[in-house]
């Protein structure tokens, strides 16, 4: 009668620098139940990345063939490298019970939205700009050129905090794990995800299958 | 910049004997932000109750007197006593940027639905009817009929569970105390709750309020 509950898969966005990796690196300790979308790349693996565990790192020629067999939920180009989630990266996870987080950028989170992808929209944001431009300065051995560019970006991406349904301020780790713990507890509560937990509340809520 | 927060409403209901009491006590003590609407009732004050704690014990006469003054968000004559949630309960909870819990039965929930009334839905479950009757047999002194009619009003009750947002099985306390703060730790990340958390990001968010 039970039935096995489908994954729900968490969108997660943000601005370069404000800590999701982080973050989501965390919550994928903590949380038995929940796993990450592996993207595909044509980039060159950097020295502690695993195929297959980071990213599954493969050829243009690869990638491109893909594209053409509609592999791919969401793909993009960005600066001069490929990158994309295949709709069997996810659906897999999903099939076999998990939640999955798809980390994705403003941009394929809003080709998800476009093709009516059901999922939770969540945004990260950090508590200002000034603080951002302070992480993105002492984690990165960029230029202030590239560091001005990702600023800009930024500001682009921030705008559209309003196509999520979810807005977490990333002021602190913890503070941050903890309320995206609380969200994804609260998604698993929502009415529509009820099954019934014994034959006589069953017998209740579907009459008509007893 | 930063507008103070108005405090949310979470209607909560369930059949009786789910423990809807007991778990909202634990949530009150442990939430700072959170409180209680205390409804009005002309039924005599068990020895335990307070005024202005449980109820506000009140006269049929002043019950009637606030019934014509259109008081109420909500009120009920259940066995001949009225029961009734004022407007000013809540909202004064609101305006002092307290969240609120509304315990209140299906048929009020229903009437605050009707009129429109925005808050969080939030229904309680228990694990079986079998598990029901037997809590409401331990808990109580009452007749086998009298709690046979109490079996009956929840079953209608829990076929209602659909017009509630969100949907929690009580299998034990803390459990379901953990889902409920989760719940309201969400309600408070959606995004149209979000406030810009820097003048930065302000004049990203609103441009036209710089």
């Amino acid at each position: 009668m039970q039935l096995k509950r489908e994954g729900i898969p968490y969108i997660i966005s943000a601005p370069s620098g404000t800590g999701k990796s982080t973050v989501c690196k965390i919550l994928l300790e903590r949380l038995a139940n929940l796993k990450i979308s592996i993207s595909h790349t044509t980039r060159a693996p950097r020295p502690t990345e695993a195929h297959g565990k980071d990213y599954y790192f493969v050829s243009e020629e690869e990638f491109k063939k893909k594209i053409e067999a509609n592999a791919f939920l969401e793909w993009a180009k960005v600066h001069n490298e490929y990158y994309g989630t295949t709709r069997h990266s996810i659906e897999k996870i999903q099939n076999d019970g998990y939640d999955v987080i798809i980390e994705i950028d403003v941009q394929g989170a809003q080709t998800l939205r476009s093709m009516s992808f059901e999922g939770v929209y969540i945004f990260l944001l950090p508590p200002s700009l000034k603080e951002l431009k302070n992480r993105l300065t002492k984690r990165s051995t960029e230029t202030v050129e590239k560091i001005e560019q990702r600023m800009k970006v930024a500001k682009k991406e921030i705008a559209e905090y309003k196509n999520y349904f979810y807005v977490v301020t990333n002021f602190e780790v913890e503070d941050t794990v903890y309320k995206l713990s609380s969200i994804m507890q609260a998604e698993k509560q929502k009415m529509f995800r009820y099954v019934p937990t014994s034959p006589d509340l069953e017998s209740i809520i579907n009459p008509q299958d007893t």
